[in-house]
Protein backbone atom coordinates (compact mmCIF):
# COMPACT_ATOMS: atom_id res chain seq x y z
CA UNK A 1 0.00 0.00 0.00
CA UNK A 2 1.34 3.49 -1.21
CA UNK A 3 1.25 6.41 1.80
CA UNK A 4 -0.75 8.90 1.77
CA UNK A 5 1.76 11.03 -0.23
CA UNK A 6 2.60 8.94 -2.47
CA UNK A 7 -0.81 8.74 -3.89
CA UNK A 8 -1.31 12.76 -3.89
CA UNK A 9 1.85 12.76 -5.67
CA UNK A 10 1.00 10.40 -8.92
CA UNK A 11 -2.56 11.98 -9.09
CA UNK A 12 -1.13 15.93 -8.53
CA UNK A 13 0.24 15.60 -12.01
CA UNK A 14 -3.13 14.34 -13.69
CA UNK A 15 -5.38 16.94 -11.58
CA UNK A 16 -3.03 19.63 -13.23
CA UNK A 17 -2.23 18.85 -16.18
CA UNK A 18 -4.08 21.57 -17.13
CA UNK A 19 -3.97 24.50 -14.86
CA UNK A 20 -6.09 27.53 -14.51
CA UNK A 21 -4.68 31.01 -14.00
CA UNK A 22 -6.95 31.90 -10.98
CA UNK A 23 -5.78 28.85 -9.07
CA UNK A 24 -3.31 30.54 -6.92
CA UNK A 25 -2.67 27.51 -4.79
CA UNK A 26 -3.20 24.01 -5.89
CA UNK A 27 -2.85 20.66 -4.71
CA UNK A 28 -0.47 19.90 -1.76
CA UNK A 29 -1.36 22.44 0.67
CA UNK A 30 -3.61 22.61 3.58
CA UNK A 31 -6.44 24.25 1.08
CA UNK A 32 -6.67 25.68 -1.70
CA UNK A 33 -6.86 29.09 -3.11
CA UNK A 34 -8.52 30.81 -5.78
CA UNK A 35 -9.04 34.24 -6.74
CA UNK A 36 -12.41 35.27 -7.47
CA UNK A 37 -14.23 38.51 -9.01
CA UNK A 38 -16.93 39.54 -7.24
CA UNK A 39 -20.61 38.09 -8.32
CA UNK A 40 -22.31 34.56 -7.29
CA UNK A 41 -20.36 31.49 -5.75
CA UNK A 42 -22.46 28.19 -6.73
CA UNK A 43 -21.75 25.12 -4.37
CA UNK A 44 -22.65 21.34 -4.36
CA UNK A 45 -21.44 18.44 -3.26
CA UNK A 46 -22.30 14.51 -4.04
CA UNK A 47 -20.99 11.49 -2.59
CA UNK A 48 -21.22 8.03 -3.62
CA UNK A 49 -20.57 4.38 -2.18
CA UNK A 50 -19.25 1.52 -3.43
CA UNK A 51 -22.26 -1.25 -3.33
CA UNK A 52 -25.16 1.70 -3.85
CA UNK A 53 -23.61 3.95 -6.45
CA UNK A 54 -21.17 1.96 -8.56
CA UNK A 55 -19.91 -1.44 -8.26
CA UNK A 56 -16.26 -2.37 -9.40
CA UNK A 57 -16.99 -5.52 -10.85
CA UNK A 58 -19.43 -3.31 -13.82
CA UNK A 59 -18.10 -0.43 -13.94
CA UNK A 60 -14.22 0.64 -14.27
CA UNK A 61 -12.56 3.08 -11.86
CA UNK A 62 -12.66 5.28 -15.04
CA UNK A 63 -15.78 5.16 -15.53
CA UNK A 64 -16.32 5.46 -12.33
CA UNK A 65 -14.64 8.65 -11.42
CA UNK A 66 -16.39 10.37 -14.78
CA UNK A 67 -20.03 9.36 -13.43
CA UNK A 68 -19.48 10.99 -9.45
CA UNK A 69 -17.89 13.89 -11.27
CA UNK A 70 -20.32 13.73 -14.05
CA UNK A 71 -23.67 13.77 -10.70
CA UNK A 72 -21.49 17.07 -9.14
CA UNK A 73 -20.99 18.96 -12.53
CA UNK A 74 -24.62 18.07 -13.18
CA UNK A 75 -25.85 19.99 -10.28
CA UNK A 76 -24.44 23.19 -11.22
CA UNK A 77 -25.83 23.34 -14.99
CA UNK A 78 -28.68 22.15 -13.40
CA UNK A 79 -28.45 25.82 -11.25
CA UNK A 80 -27.70 27.63 -14.63
CA UNK A 81 -23.99 27.88 -13.24
CA UNK A 82 -20.56 26.93 -14.76
CA UNK A 83 -18.34 24.41 -12.37
CA UNK A 84 -15.27 25.47 -12.36
CA UNK A 85 -13.35 24.14 -9.54
CA UNK A 86 -13.15 20.74 -7.88
CA UNK A 87 -12.22 19.20 -4.32
CA UNK A 88 -12.06 14.98 -4.30
CA UNK A 89 -11.98 13.37 -0.98
CA UNK A 90 -11.79 9.82 -1.40
CA UNK A 91 -11.66 6.58 0.81
CA UNK A 92 -9.63 4.10 -0.47
CA UNK A 93 -9.49 0.01 0.51
CA UNK A 94 -6.31 -1.07 1.92
CA UNK A 95 -5.28 -2.90 -1.10
CA UNK A 96 -6.12 0.53 -3.58
CA UNK A 97 -3.18 0.69 -5.77
CA UNK A 98 -1.39 3.93 -7.34
CA UNK A 99 -2.21 2.96 -10.90
CA UNK A 100 -5.91 2.47 -9.56
CA UNK A 101 -5.89 5.74 -7.87
CA UNK A 102 -4.80 7.12 -10.99
CA UNK A 103 -7.00 5.55 -13.49
CA UNK A 104 -9.65 6.78 -10.93
CA UNK A 105 -7.84 9.99 -11.06
CA UNK A 106 -8.25 9.92 -14.75
CA UNK A 107 -11.97 9.76 -14.97
CA UNK A 108 -12.63 12.78 -12.63
CA UNK A 109 -10.60 14.79 -15.22
CA UNK A 110 -11.72 13.30 -18.48
CA UNK A 111 -15.51 14.23 -17.31
CA UNK A 112 -14.48 17.94 -15.51
CA UNK A 113 -12.38 18.47 -18.97
CA UNK A 114 -15.94 18.67 -20.68
CA UNK A 115 -16.95 21.18 -19.01
CA UNK A 116 -13.48 22.90 -18.08
CA UNK A 117 -13.20 22.36 -14.70
CA UNK A 118 -10.27 21.25 -12.56
CA UNK A 119 -9.74 19.57 -9.27
CA UNK A 120 -7.41 21.79 -6.59
CA UNK A 121 -7.35 19.46 -4.13
CA UNK A 122 -8.75 16.89 -1.81
CA UNK A 123 -8.10 13.98 0.95
CA UNK A 124 -7.36 10.51 0.66
CA UNK A 125 -8.38 8.49 3.19
CA UNK A 126 -8.93 4.61 3.92
CA UNK A 127 -12.05 2.22 3.95
CA UNK A 128 -13.43 -0.57 3.68
CA UNK A 129 -15.90 0.51 0.78
CA UNK A 130 -14.37 2.51 -2.25
CA UNK A 131 -16.46 6.13 -1.46
CA UNK A 132 -15.79 9.04 -3.59
CA UNK A 133 -17.21 12.84 -2.24
CA UNK A 134 -16.34 15.24 -4.30
CA UNK A 135 -17.18 18.97 -4.08
CA UNK A 136 -17.52 21.84 -7.16
CA UNK A 137 -16.92 25.34 -6.91
CA UNK A 138 -18.69 27.61 -9.71
CA UNK A 139 -19.99 30.95 -10.60
CA UNK A 140 -23.52 31.82 -11.64
CA UNK A 141 -25.05 34.72 -12.72
CA UNK A 142 -29.02 33.91 -12.67
CA UNK A 143 -29.47 31.09 -10.59
CA UNK A 144 -32.28 29.10 -11.60
CA UNK A 145 -34.27 27.05 -9.05
CA UNK A 146 -36.63 24.68 -9.09
CA UNK A 147 -39.07 27.27 -7.39
CA UNK A 148 -39.54 29.39 -10.65
CA UNK A 149 -41.93 27.26 -12.17
CA UNK A 150 -45.36 29.54 -13.63
CA UNK A 151 -48.70 28.06 -14.50
CA UNK A 152 -48.80 28.10 -18.39
CA UNK A 153 -44.89 27.09 -18.89
CA UNK A 154 -44.38 24.38 -20.96
CA UNK A 155 -42.42 21.04 -19.33
CA UNK A 156 -38.86 20.21 -21.07
CA UNK A 157 -36.50 17.66 -20.84
CA UNK A 158 -32.74 17.53 -22.51
CA UNK A 159 -33.21 13.95 -23.10
CA UNK A 160 -35.14 10.66 -22.63
CA UNK A 161 -34.60 9.43 -19.28
CA UNK A 162 -33.93 5.60 -18.32
CA UNK A 163 -30.88 4.46 -20.42
CA UNK A 164 -29.02 4.54 -16.82
CA UNK A 165 -31.62 2.42 -15.31
CA UNK A 166 -31.87 -0.07 -18.38
CA UNK A 167 -28.32 -0.61 -18.42
CA UNK A 168 -28.58 -1.12 -14.43
CA UNK A 169 -30.68 -3.69 -14.91
CA UNK A 170 -28.85 -5.62 -17.82
CA UNK A 171 -25.57 -5.76 -15.21
CA UNK A 172 -28.01 -7.39 -12.64
CA UNK A 173 -29.06 -9.76 -15.17
CA UNK A 174 -24.81 -10.30 -15.91
CA UNK A 175 -25.18 -8.60 -19.37
CA UNK A 176 -22.36 -6.82 -19.98
CA UNK A 177 -22.37 -4.82 -23.43
CA UNK A 178 -22.09 -1.54 -24.52
CA UNK A 179 -26.06 -1.04 -23.71
CA UNK A 180 -24.96 -1.24 -20.15
CA UNK A 181 -22.46 2.15 -20.95
CA UNK A 182 -24.97 4.70 -19.77
CA UNK A 183 -25.40 3.46 -16.59
CA UNK A 184 -21.82 2.53 -16.31
CA UNK A 185 -21.11 6.33 -16.98
CA UNK A 186 -23.62 8.21 -17.94
CA UNK A 187 -23.24 10.81 -20.98
CA UNK A 188 -24.50 13.98 -19.57
CA UNK A 189 -26.10 17.10 -21.98
CA UNK A 190 -24.23 19.86 -20.51
CA UNK A 191 -25.13 21.97 -23.55
CA UNK A 192 -28.76 21.26 -23.34
CA UNK A 193 -28.49 22.81 -20.03
CA UNK A 194 -26.35 25.70 -21.16
CA UNK A 195 -29.63 26.12 -23.52
CA UNK A 196 -32.25 25.71 -21.24
CA UNK A 197 -30.43 28.80 -19.36
CA UNK A 198 -29.96 31.12 -22.29
CA UNK A 199 -33.40 30.67 -23.59
CA UNK A 200 -34.67 31.78 -19.99
CA UNK A 201 -36.44 28.39 -18.30
CA UNK A 202 -38.03 29.28 -15.42
CA UNK A 203 -37.02 26.20 -13.29
CA UNK A 204 -34.67 23.60 -13.73
CA UNK A 205 -32.94 20.38 -11.82
CA UNK A 206 -31.14 17.50 -13.20
CA UNK A 207 -32.93 13.73 -12.78
CA UNK A 208 -30.95 12.43 -10.24
CA UNK A 209 -33.28 9.86 -8.72
CA UNK A 210 -36.12 9.35 -11.19
CA UNK A 211 -37.95 12.28 -13.54
CA UNK A 212 -41.21 11.91 -11.07
CA UNK A 213 -39.26 12.47 -8.46
CA UNK A 214 -37.92 15.98 -9.99
CA UNK A 215 -41.28 17.56 -11.68
CA UNK A 216 -42.99 16.71 -7.50
CA UNK A 217 -40.24 18.73 -6.09
CA UNK A 218 -40.30 21.66 -9.38
CA UNK A 219 -44.47 21.31 -8.11
CA UNK A 220 -43.85 21.82 -4.74
CA UNK A 221 -41.07 24.13 -4.48
CA UNK A 222 -42.92 26.23 -7.08
CA UNK A 223 -46.21 26.09 -5.42
CA UNK A 224 -47.56 24.84 -8.80
CA UNK A 225 -49.28 21.17 -10.78
CA UNK A 226 -47.82 19.66 -13.48
CA UNK A 227 -49.47 17.94 -16.23
CA UNK A 228 -47.49 15.52 -17.89
CA UNK A 229 -48.70 14.10 -21.50
CA UNK A 230 -46.61 12.35 -23.90
CA UNK A 231 -46.20 9.54 -26.66
CA UNK A 232 -42.96 9.00 -26.18
CA UNK A 233 -41.33 6.25 -24.15
CA UNK A 234 -40.31 7.49 -20.39
CA UNK A 235 -38.86 5.93 -17.86
CA UNK A 236 -40.21 8.16 -15.00
CA UNK A 237 -38.85 6.46 -11.95
CA UNK A 238 -34.79 5.66 -13.49
CA UNK A 239 -32.74 8.06 -12.09
CA UNK A 240 -28.68 8.81 -12.73
CA UNK A 241 -29.08 9.46 -15.95
CA UNK A 242 -28.49 13.57 -14.94
CA UNK A 243 -31.44 14.38 -17.39
CA UNK A 244 -32.11 18.57 -17.49
CA UNK A 245 -36.10 18.98 -16.61
CA UNK A 246 -37.24 21.99 -16.87
CA UNK A 247 -40.28 24.77 -17.43
CA UNK A 248 -40.24 27.95 -19.94
CA UNK A 249 -42.55 29.95 -20.70
CA UNK A 250 -44.58 29.23 -24.08
CA UNK A 251 -43.68 32.79 -25.08
CA UNK A 252 -39.99 32.64 -25.35
CA UNK A 253 -38.42 30.46 -28.30
CA UNK A 254 -38.16 26.88 -27.84
CA UNK A 255 -34.75 25.34 -26.88
CA UNK A 256 -33.22 23.58 -29.49
CA UNK A 257 -32.67 20.55 -27.67
CA UNK A 258 -35.62 20.35 -25.72
CA UNK A 259 -38.77 17.77 -25.70
CA UNK A 260 -41.61 19.07 -24.69
CA UNK A 261 -43.64 16.49 -22.20
CA UNK A 262 -46.02 18.82 -20.36
CA UNK A 263 -47.41 21.98 -19.01
CA UNK A 264 -47.15 23.87 -15.37
CA UNK A 265 -51.15 23.99 -13.99
CA UNK A 266 -52.81 25.72 -11.24
CA UNK A 267 -53.00 23.44 -8.20
CA UNK A 268 -50.31 20.88 -7.05
CA UNK A 269 -48.64 17.53 -7.71
CA UNK A 270 -47.71 15.97 -10.68
CA UNK A 271 -50.00 13.92 -13.13
CA UNK A 272 -48.68 12.04 -15.82
CA UNK A 273 -51.07 11.15 -18.52
CA UNK A 274 -53.86 11.71 -15.99
CA UNK A 275 -52.95 9.69 -13.12
CA UNK A 276 -51.67 11.15 -9.96
CA UNK A 277 -47.97 10.28 -9.77
CA UNK A 278 -46.59 9.01 -6.54
CA UNK A 279 -43.25 9.76 -5.20
CA UNK A 280 -40.82 7.01 -6.41
CA UNK A 281 -37.35 8.98 -5.50
CA UNK A 282 -34.62 8.01 -2.93
CA UNK A 283 -34.62 4.25 -3.47
CA UNK A 284 -30.94 4.05 -1.72
CA UNK A 285 -33.13 4.22 1.37
CA UNK A 286 -35.82 2.38 0.66
CA UNK A 287 -34.02 -0.37 -0.61
CA UNK B 1 -35.37 4.27 7.84
CA UNK B 2 -35.91 7.58 7.28
CA UNK B 3 -36.52 8.58 3.38
CA UNK B 4 -33.52 11.17 2.02
CA UNK B 5 -36.01 13.71 1.83
CA UNK B 6 -37.24 13.53 5.47
CA UNK B 7 -33.29 13.66 6.66
CA UNK B 8 -32.54 16.65 4.77
CA UNK B 9 -35.70 18.22 6.38
CA UNK B 10 -34.69 16.73 9.56
CA UNK B 11 -31.22 18.84 9.61
CA UNK B 12 -32.10 21.82 7.24
CA UNK B 13 -33.53 23.73 10.29
CA UNK B 14 -30.23 22.95 12.71
CA UNK B 15 -27.87 24.40 9.45
CA UNK B 16 -30.09 27.05 8.72
CA UNK B 17 -30.19 28.24 12.20
CA UNK B 18 -28.34 31.68 11.67
CA UNK B 19 -28.06 32.19 8.05
CA UNK B 20 -25.79 34.54 6.38
CA UNK B 21 -27.15 37.21 4.43
CA UNK B 22 -25.19 36.25 1.41
CA UNK B 23 -26.31 32.81 1.22
CA UNK B 24 -29.00 33.72 -1.69
CA UNK B 25 -30.18 29.50 -1.60
CA UNK B 26 -28.96 27.66 0.16
CA UNK B 27 -30.26 23.66 1.27
CA UNK B 28 -32.73 22.24 -0.88
CA UNK B 29 -31.64 22.85 -4.28
CA UNK B 30 -29.18 21.68 -7.41
CA UNK B 31 -26.71 23.89 -5.52
CA UNK B 32 -26.04 26.74 -3.00
CA UNK B 33 -25.30 30.10 -4.34
CA UNK B 34 -23.64 32.62 -2.36
CA UNK B 35 -22.65 36.55 -2.83
CA UNK B 36 -19.10 36.86 -3.44
CA UNK B 37 -16.96 40.05 -3.46
CA UNK B 38 -13.61 39.95 -5.56
CA UNK B 39 -10.81 38.30 -3.33
CA UNK B 40 -9.17 35.09 -2.99
CA UNK B 41 -11.13 32.00 -1.90
CA UNK B 42 -9.88 29.06 0.11
CA UNK B 43 -11.23 25.87 -0.37
CA UNK B 44 -10.69 22.24 1.36
CA UNK B 45 -11.90 19.08 1.90
CA UNK B 46 -11.84 16.28 4.55
CA UNK B 47 -13.23 12.83 4.80
CA UNK B 48 -13.85 10.48 7.84
CA UNK B 49 -14.92 7.14 7.93
CA UNK B 50 -16.09 5.22 11.08
CA UNK B 51 -13.48 2.45 12.33
CA UNK B 52 -10.65 4.93 10.69
CA UNK B 53 -11.01 8.27 11.83
CA UNK B 54 -14.10 7.48 14.56
CA UNK B 55 -15.76 5.16 16.47
CA UNK B 56 -19.18 5.16 17.73
CA UNK B 57 -18.64 3.00 20.48
CA UNK B 58 -16.38 5.78 22.51
CA UNK B 59 -17.54 9.16 20.64
CA UNK B 60 -21.14 10.42 20.31
CA UNK B 61 -22.59 10.98 17.21
CA UNK B 62 -22.51 15.46 18.27
CA UNK B 63 -18.72 14.64 18.85
CA UNK B 64 -18.25 13.01 15.94
CA UNK B 65 -19.95 16.04 13.96
CA UNK B 66 -18.08 18.36 15.45
CA UNK B 67 -14.42 16.73 15.10
CA UNK B 68 -14.43 16.34 11.13
CA UNK B 69 -15.78 19.46 11.10
CA UNK B 70 -12.91 20.84 13.32
CA UNK B 71 -10.61 19.23 10.65
CA UNK B 72 -12.31 21.30 8.21
CA UNK B 73 -12.12 24.25 9.33
CA UNK B 74 -8.80 23.85 11.06
CA UNK B 75 -7.01 23.13 7.34
CA UNK B 76 -8.74 26.94 6.30
CA UNK B 77 -7.44 28.85 9.59
CA UNK B 78 -4.09 27.04 8.80
CA UNK B 79 -3.92 29.19 5.39
CA UNK B 80 -4.52 32.38 7.32
CA UNK B 81 -8.06 32.24 5.94
CA UNK B 82 -11.45 32.33 7.29
CA UNK B 83 -14.12 29.71 6.97
CA UNK B 84 -17.28 30.94 5.72
CA UNK B 85 -19.46 27.83 4.19
CA UNK B 86 -19.29 24.11 4.53
CA UNK B 87 -21.37 21.38 2.49
CA UNK B 88 -21.95 18.11 4.44
CA UNK B 89 -21.37 14.74 2.54
CA UNK B 90 -23.01 11.95 5.11
CA UNK B 91 -22.78 8.37 3.66
CA UNK B 92 -25.39 6.82 6.35
CA UNK B 93 -26.03 3.05 7.39
CA UNK B 94 -29.46 1.96 6.75
CA UNK B 95 -30.67 1.98 10.48
CA UNK B 96 -29.34 5.90 11.15
CA UNK B 97 -32.49 7.82 12.62
CA UNK B 98 -33.70 10.61 11.99
CA UNK B 99 -32.65 11.74 16.29
CA UNK B 100 -29.02 10.56 15.23
CA UNK B 101 -28.52 12.61 11.68
CA UNK B 102 -29.53 15.70 13.75
CA UNK B 103 -27.32 14.94 16.75
CA UNK B 104 -24.54 14.64 14.01
CA UNK B 105 -25.36 18.05 12.77
CA UNK B 106 -25.94 19.53 15.57
CA UNK B 107 -22.33 18.43 16.51
CA UNK B 108 -21.28 20.26 13.38
CA UNK B 109 -23.05 23.44 14.14
CA UNK B 110 -21.75 23.56 17.49
CA UNK B 111 -18.15 23.93 15.58
CA UNK B 112 -18.90 25.63 12.87
CA UNK B 113 -21.03 28.56 14.47
CA UNK B 114 -17.40 28.57 17.03
CA UNK B 115 -16.16 30.54 13.91
CA UNK B 116 -19.29 32.17 12.10
CA UNK B 117 -19.04 29.33 9.72
CA UNK B 118 -22.64 27.94 8.02
CA UNK B 119 -23.49 24.55 6.37
CA UNK B 120 -25.79 25.25 3.05
CA UNK B 121 -25.92 22.28 1.73
CA UNK B 122 -24.71 18.81 1.03
CA UNK B 123 -25.46 15.65 0.14
CA UNK B 124 -26.99 12.11 1.99
CA UNK B 125 -26.89 8.71 0.95
CA UNK B 126 -26.59 4.87 1.88
CA UNK B 127 -23.84 3.13 3.11
CA UNK B 128 -22.55 -0.07 5.63
CA UNK B 129 -20.13 2.18 7.85
CA UNK B 130 -20.64 5.91 8.69
CA UNK B 131 -18.47 8.30 6.29
CA UNK B 132 -19.21 11.84 6.60
CA UNK B 133 -17.36 14.13 3.95
CA UNK B 134 -17.06 17.91 4.34
CA UNK B 135 -16.16 20.89 1.99
CA UNK B 136 -15.56 24.46 3.43
CA UNK B 137 -15.22 27.50 1.20
CA UNK B 138 -13.35 30.38 3.13
CA UNK B 139 -12.11 33.96 2.20
CA UNK B 140 -7.55 34.81 2.73
CA UNK B 141 -6.26 37.65 2.33
CA UNK B 142 -2.86 36.50 1.86
CA UNK B 143 -2.27 32.81 1.89
CA UNK B 144 0.22 31.21 4.52
CA UNK B 145 1.84 28.02 2.44
CA UNK B 146 3.96 25.84 3.68
CA UNK B 147 6.58 27.08 1.79
CA UNK B 148 7.28 30.13 3.40
CA UNK B 149 9.28 29.43 6.01
CA UNK B 150 13.21 31.74 6.20
CA UNK B 151 16.41 30.30 7.56
CA UNK B 152 16.99 31.93 11.17
CA UNK B 153 12.60 31.86 11.66
CA UNK B 154 11.29 30.50 14.67
CA UNK B 155 9.15 27.60 14.90
CA UNK B 156 6.21 27.95 16.95
CA UNK B 157 3.39 25.99 18.25
CA UNK B 158 -0.13 27.02 19.30
CA UNK B 159 -0.39 24.01 21.94
CA UNK B 160 1.53 20.99 22.69
CA UNK B 161 0.42 18.23 20.77
CA UNK B 162 -0.42 14.62 21.80
CA UNK B 163 -3.76 14.87 24.13
CA UNK B 164 -5.91 13.46 21.28
CA UNK B 165 -3.01 10.30 20.41
CA UNK B 166 -3.06 9.88 24.24
CA UNK B 167 -7.41 9.87 24.65
CA UNK B 168 -7.18 7.36 21.91
CA UNK B 169 -4.79 5.01 23.77
CA UNK B 170 -7.04 4.91 27.05
CA UNK B 171 -10.31 4.51 24.43
CA UNK B 172 -7.90 1.29 23.34
CA UNK B 173 -7.42 0.50 26.90
CA UNK B 174 -11.29 0.42 27.84
CA UNK B 175 -11.02 3.74 29.83
CA UNK B 176 -13.33 6.17 29.06
CA UNK B 177 -13.20 9.02 31.32
CA UNK B 178 -12.68 13.01 30.26
CA UNK B 179 -8.79 12.60 29.49
CA UNK B 180 -10.13 11.14 26.31
CA UNK B 181 -12.00 14.03 24.84
CA UNK B 182 -9.13 15.48 23.36
CA UNK B 183 -9.22 12.36 21.26
CA UNK B 184 -13.23 12.43 20.61
CA UNK B 185 -13.57 16.35 20.41
CA UNK B 186 -10.19 18.12 20.01
CA UNK B 187 -10.61 21.71 21.40
CA UNK B 188 -8.77 23.39 18.37
CA UNK B 189 -7.47 26.90 19.24
CA UNK B 190 -8.34 28.89 15.92
CA UNK B 191 -7.84 32.31 17.75
CA UNK B 192 -4.33 30.74 18.02
CA UNK B 193 -4.19 30.72 14.42
CA UNK B 194 -5.52 34.06 13.60
CA UNK B 195 -2.41 35.75 15.85
CA UNK B 196 -0.18 34.09 14.12
CA UNK B 197 -1.04 35.09 10.87
CA UNK B 198 -1.78 38.53 11.88
CA UNK B 199 1.89 38.54 13.44
CA UNK B 200 3.19 37.86 10.04
CA UNK B 201 4.27 34.48 10.39
CA UNK B 202 6.21 32.94 7.01
CA UNK B 203 4.34 29.28 7.10
CA UNK B 204 2.20 27.08 8.83
CA UNK B 205 -0.42 24.16 9.22
CA UNK B 206 -2.28 22.01 11.31
CA UNK B 207 -0.80 19.01 13.08
CA UNK B 208 -3.38 16.32 11.89
CA UNK B 209 -0.88 13.30 11.07
CA UNK B 210 1.44 14.16 13.57
CA UNK B 211 3.74 17.41 14.34
CA UNK B 212 7.13 15.57 13.13
CA UNK B 213 5.37 14.63 9.53
CA UNK B 214 3.93 18.43 9.42
CA UNK B 215 7.89 19.48 10.18
CA UNK B 216 8.77 17.79 7.22
CA UNK B 217 6.37 19.11 4.79
CA UNK B 218 7.12 22.88 5.79
CA UNK B 219 11.04 21.92 5.64
CA UNK B 220 10.45 20.58 2.34
CA UNK B 221 8.16 22.79 0.61
CA UNK B 222 10.19 25.79 1.97
CA UNK B 223 13.77 23.96 0.57
CA UNK B 224 15.09 24.54 4.30
CA UNK B 225 16.02 22.76 7.54
CA UNK B 226 14.47 22.51 10.97
CA UNK B 227 16.22 22.13 14.06
CA UNK B 228 13.58 21.42 16.67
CA UNK B 229 15.04 21.72 20.32
CA UNK B 230 13.04 21.76 23.21
CA UNK B 231 12.59 19.97 26.73
CA UNK B 232 8.57 20.11 26.49
CA UNK B 233 7.01 16.99 26.59
CA UNK B 234 6.21 17.02 23.17
CA UNK B 235 4.21 14.02 21.26
CA UNK B 236 5.79 14.30 17.87
CA UNK B 237 3.82 11.56 16.10
CA UNK B 238 0.43 11.76 17.71
CA UNK B 239 -2.12 13.78 14.92
CA UNK B 240 -5.67 14.85 15.24
CA UNK B 241 -5.50 17.76 17.80
CA UNK B 242 -5.16 20.04 14.64
CA UNK B 243 -2.25 22.26 16.59
CA UNK B 244 -1.29 25.18 14.47
CA UNK B 245 2.35 25.03 13.59
CA UNK B 246 4.49 27.85 11.52
CA UNK B 247 7.09 29.72 11.14
CA UNK B 248 8.18 33.34 11.54
CA UNK B 249 11.18 35.85 11.67
CA UNK B 250 12.88 36.98 15.01
CA UNK B 251 12.36 40.21 14.22
CA UNK B 252 8.54 40.34 14.85
CA UNK B 253 6.96 40.38 17.54
CA UNK B 254 5.95 37.07 19.38
CA UNK B 255 2.69 36.09 18.96
CA UNK B 256 0.73 35.62 22.49
CA UNK B 257 0.16 31.96 22.02
CA UNK B 258 3.26 31.10 20.58
CA UNK B 259 5.37 28.03 22.32
CA UNK B 260 8.91 28.22 20.78
CA UNK B 261 10.54 24.88 20.14
CA UNK B 262 12.75 25.57 17.37
CA UNK B 263 14.66 27.40 14.58
CA UNK B 264 14.77 27.35 11.00
CA UNK B 265 18.18 26.69 9.71
CA UNK B 266 19.98 26.07 6.43
CA UNK B 267 20.11 22.46 4.91
CA UNK B 268 16.85 19.88 4.73
CA UNK B 269 15.17 17.71 6.80
CA UNK B 270 14.06 18.07 10.88
CA UNK B 271 16.60 17.59 13.67
CA UNK B 272 14.83 16.43 16.91
CA UNK B 273 17.13 17.42 19.71
CA UNK B 274 19.91 16.63 18.06
CA UNK B 275 18.47 13.60 16.33
CA UNK B 276 17.06 13.00 12.24
CA UNK B 277 13.70 12.72 12.32
CA UNK B 278 11.98 10.20 9.87
CA UNK B 279 8.51 10.59 8.50
CA UNK B 280 5.77 8.89 10.79
CA UNK B 281 2.33 10.36 9.53
CA UNK B 282 -0.29 8.65 7.54
CA UNK B 283 -0.91 5.82 10.21
CA UNK B 284 -3.86 5.33 8.24
CA UNK B 285 -2.07 3.77 5.70
CA UNK B 286 0.60 1.90 7.54
CA UNK B 287 -1.88 0.02 10.30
Amino acid sequence: MASESELIAAVQAIFESAPHERVLIGIGDDAAVIAQDKGKVVLATDIAVEGTHFNREWSSLFEIGAKITAANLADIFAMGGKPEYLLVAAALPKDFTVAEIQELARGIVDEASKVGAQVVGGDITVSAALVVSIAVYGSVKDPITRSGAQVGDLVIISDLPGASAAGLELLKAGIRDERTSAHRRPVVNYSAARDFALAGVSAMCDVSDGLTSELLHIARASGVGIEIRTDEEIDFNGGEDHVFVATISPHLPFPRQAIEIGRVVLGKGVRINGEMATHQGFRHFQE
